[in-house]
């Protein structure tokens, strides 16, 4: 099952900066070779399930690893059965449409 | 690693209804046999990091295999080593310091 | 337009408790009138869409007037144009099918 | 108060695909004016809070008109009173860090 992902890992009790933990989590994501795009309220990853999903924990155990006594991330996970969709695919569609109008 | 977290699943290219498949992810859930507590909104769910992300990854194929295309689930993961907390330790807690008000 | 939405509001350099600026914006949310009810990751709240999100602006207000620096939501939206529909009908629709199989 | 948000629209009822509907969010949130920058699982928007809140309001009347009977969104909220904060900045911070590593 392949899935494309929106992973925003927000620490606790580390103060008002978190940057160094975001940092931490791409350094996580860029290692585990999946595809990936950050933006400015988390990352998009794309990857088989399983694949994904370590790099998601493998970020909490990293974060906190780090210092963070406290982790709440928000994940939105999608997949789909009718038809191969890669990351680059969604946007692109949404482009065309709007150039064609 | 113990996690809270709340998990809603939706189904995309099944019409507007969607309870037959939030009823799958119950069944789902159920038989995990995790701690658990539907709302308006999704689910909490906590316990063993693998064991309650198995149960992500078992809703997506049930909704999947129910003939559901297409799938955009939200989930929050709350992890914390300070200390040991459940799902009605939070509840609890808020509600502890309204009352003291 | 009526709007069933789930509310998690997470201060950020407060520490590691977050009860006291939780049970914060719960008080903004009884105050409001509307229909709420919290679980262990969230609170649900029904009402017109201003009125919810005059009460998620609060929310933010408050917990910035209490010392928090930064703060994070997340916010789930439900709109529906086809029938009205409100927080416990769907959480009973859901019940009912589980008891009938 | 200035927010940095994470939107992401989701249509129910319309069929698998809605690339139209999220074309339609777009063009709603490009004649707001403000900043955005859009990504595979969501749209990045900052500005006041008000306006901000008016483009997603907006975008659920117009996704409603194009006949989507029911919408769940997700959404990500950011404020921060410590200091002034773009969403350039916070991706910025981030790469500045890696590089420095």
């Amino acid at each position: 099952m392949h899935v494309i992902c929106d992973l925003c890992v927000v620490p606790l009790g580390v103060g008002v900066s978190v940057s160094a933990q975001v940092a931490a989590c791409q350094e996580v994501i860029r290692e585990s070779g999946l595809e990936h795009c950050m933006h400015a309220y988390g990352t998009n990853i794309e990857g088989p399930w399983d694949e994904v999903m370590a790099v998601v924990k493998r970020c909490h155990e990293v974060v906190h690893d780090m210092g963070a006594p406290r982790i709440t991330t928000t994940l939105k996970l999608g997949t789909r059965t009718d038809r191969e969709q890669h990351m680059d695919d969604k946007v692109t569609s949404v482009e065309a449409l709007l150039r064609s109008r």
